[in-house]
C-alpha cells in the first residue's frame, strides 16, 4: 500500500469525510463536475490494477446474443486475503465455470455458484487448496500511517474544541459539534487509502459494503463460506454486512451485467425455475489469460490532488442543475473512478 | 400528519436515527430479524395509503407476455404540493398514456416521460391546468412538534456535555462525542414524520431520495419540472439531490419493473434505440379507478412501537449470520415497510 492517503487530510475531527467535504475548496474559477475532474487527471495520478488481482468473468450471452463479460477487482491485504486465495485457486481450477447467477435480490445482491452447492450429494467438489478462512480476516488494525494520523487529527481537534470552551465562545465549540455530527452511521470513521473505500473504530479498520462490492457467500457461522459463493451489491449500500462478511473485491466493468437481471421471486430473490440462471462460461485470472485478451483497467488514486477535488465536487455540486451544495458525502457515493488503460 | 413522531425519541443528541439505534432496545428474549417484527406488527400500526394519493402505472408487458405495474405513493404536505398537483392533472388528463421509460442509468435512475419533450414542435402538449411551481417548494419549515422536539433534545445533550465538562469526566464527554460522530453525511439529523424520511438542518427539513424514492425531472433551472418528466431511483441513495430536485413519492410496490431493465447506452443512460423504450400504457390515481380495479396498500406507522423495534433490529442485526451489530443505521437503509392490505 502507498504510504500517503487523505483520510482525515485537511481536518481535525471524527467525523470523516463528510467535513474533508466541508474543508475548503481548492481554488479555482468556475465549479468543475466531477467527471470533469477525473477526465483531467493526469496520467500520473492513475494506477493500473495488476493482473493478478483481476478477474474476468464471462457470463452466457443475453436474449440478443450479446456478450456479457465483467470485471472484479480482489480487495489488497490485509482484508480477506485467505478468501482471496481460494477465489485464485479456484479460477485457476477453472471451478466456476458451469456454475450460474442462482439469485438476484432487488435492492440487495446478485450472487452466483454452484446451484446444488447446499445439496451435499450433488455439490460440484471443491479442487485441492481450499482453505477455511477464520473470521478474524474481516477486519485489521490500521497501518501506523493511518493510526497516526487519526490520533493527531483527533489531538488537533480536541485542543480547539477545548480552546474554544476556555473563551467560552460557544458559538464556535457548537459550530464545531455540528461539523462532528455530519458523520456516518455505521463507524466512528471512514476514509481511502490505497484505492479502496474502509470504515474504523481507531483501533481497526474494514472495508465496506457499497454499491458493486463483491463479497463471499456463507453459512450461519462466520468461519463458513470457502469463496466458491461470491455476490455482487446492487442496490443501497448493505453496510450492516461490513464486519459481517468478508468483502472479496469491486466490480470495475460490467456491472449492468449483473444489477440488470431479472429479480428472482422465491425467498431471498433466488431463482425458482432453473431456466432462469444465467451460466457463468468463465472466470479467470486476468494473469491467467494470454497477453492479448487481458483487459488493462486503471483506478483514480485516491491519494492524488485530483480524487481530493473529486471528493469536493461530488460533496459540494453546484454544476449542472444543483443549486444547494450538500456539504457532505457518503462513503458509498464516492466510487472510486476506474477507466480502460488509454 | 399524525402529531407524534420518533424523531429524536429517547436520544438527546444531534446525531439522529443512528443515535436512536444505540439507545436501549426494547426488552426481549432473542433477537427478532426487521421481517419477524414487522409481520408481528399489529393492525392498529399499519395505517391504509389514501386512494387519491396511489398511482398506478401500468407498463408493456415484459418479453415473456408478463404484466408490468407499478405503485406510487405522492410525497404528503408540505412538500412538492405544486408538482403533486401536476401530477395528478396529468393522471386525470391520460397524460401520461402512450409516454414511456426513455432512460435507465446504472446506480442511479430510471425516467420515464415523453420521449420528444425536449423538442418543442414534437412536444406532446401538456393539459390546462399544469402551472408552475417555485423552487421554494424543495424544503419546509419543521412542524411545531419536531422543532420542539428537537430544541429540548439539544438542550438535554448540552446540559449533560457540559455536565460531564465541569466534573472533568472527559471519558463520558468523549464518549458523548464519538456518539455525537456516528451522524449524516448531508443533513445535521434525520427521522420519521407520518411514513416518510426527511433531514433536516433544524431551520427547515425536507423529503430524502433513498431507492425506490420518484422525482421530478427539471431543466436547469429550478423553476423547471412540471411534473410530466419523471424518475425513480435504483442505485444507492443519491443524496446529494436532496433539495435540488423534487421528491413527488416513492415506489410502494412493483420496483423491480423499473429497477431491472436494460441499462441505456447513450449518455446519462439514455436509450439510443426508440425501440428500446418500455412504453407506460396506462398511469391512473387509484382513486379514478373503479373500486373493483383498486389497490389497497399500507404502511407502517413510523409512530408506533413496532416501527421503533424495527429501527433498532435493523441498526442492531444479530440474527440470522449477523455477529457484529452495526451499532447505527442510515435513513435509507430503513425503508418504511409496505403490505398490500389484509
Amino acid at each position: 500500500m502507498r504510504g500517503t492517503t487523505i483520510w482525515m487530510k485537511r481536518i481535525g475531527a471524527c467525523a470523516g469525510l463528510a467535513m474533508l467535504a466541508l474543508a475548503a475548496a481548492p481554488a479555482r474559477s468556475a465549479p468543475a463536475t466531477p467527471s470533469e475532474i477525473v477526465a483531467a487527471a493526469p496520467a500520473g495520478d492513475w494506477i493500473a490494477i495488476p493482473a493478478e488481482d483481476l478477474l474476468v468473468m464471462t457470463l452466457a450471452p443475453d436474449a440478443a446474443g450479446k456478450p456479457r463479460e465483467v470485471l472484479i477487482q480482489l480487495v489488497p491485504a490485509p482484508f480477506s486475503q485467505g478468501w482471496v486465495g481460494n477465489i485464485r485457486t479456484l479460477a485457476r481450477a477453472h471451478w466456476y465455470d458451469g456454475t450460474a447467477v442462482v439469485r438476484v435480490q432487488d435492492n440487495y445482491v446478485t450472487q452466483w455458484g454452484d446451484p446444488e452447492g447446499e445439496t451435499p450429494d450433488k455439490a460440484k467438489p471443491l479442487p485441492p487448496g481450499i482453505n477455511p478462512v477464520p473470521p478474524g480476516d474481516y477486519v485489521a488494525t490500521p497501518p501506523a500511517a493511518l493510526a497516526k494520523r487519526w490520533e493527531s487529527d483527533v489531538a488537533a481537534w480536541r485542543k480547539a474544541f477545548h480552546a474554544a470552551l476556555d473563551k467560552r465562545d460557544h458559538d464556535r465549540a457548537h459550530a464545531m459539534l455540528a461539523a462532528l455530527a455530519r458523520g456516518d452511521a455505521y463507524a466512528d470513521k471512514t476514509g481511502f487509502f490505497a484505492g479502496w473505500p474502509y470504515a474504523s473504530d481507531r483501533t481497526r479498520f474494514w472495508p465496506v459494503h457499497c454499491y458493486g462490492t463483491v463479497g463471499v457467500g456463507r453459512g450461519m457461522a462466520p468461519d463458513t463460506g470457502s469463496g466458491a459463493e461470491l455476490y455482487a451489491v446492487i442496490g443501497h449500500a448493505p453496510r450492516p454486512l461490513d464486519r459481517n462478511i468478508a468483502v472479496a473485491g469491486r466490480v470495475v466493468a460490467g456491472i449492468e451485467h449483473l444489477s440488470s437481471l431479472p429479480r428472482g421471486t422465491g425467498p431471498l430473490g433466488f431463482y425458482e425455475d432453473p431456466a432462469e440462471r444465467v451460466a457463468v462460461i468463465a472466470l479467470r485470472l486476468a494473469s491467467d489469460l494470454p497477453e492479448a485478451q487481458r483487459p488493462h483497467v486503471q483506478y483514480l488514486s485516491t491519494e492524488s490532488e485530483s480524487f481530493a477535488r473529486y471528493v469536493h465536487a461530488r460533496a459540494n455540486r453546484q454544476d449542472a442543475f444543483f443549486t444547494v451544495p450538500a456539504g457532505g458525502v457518503d462513503i458509498c457515493n464516492l466510487p472510486v473512478p476506474i477507466r480502460p488503460t488509454p
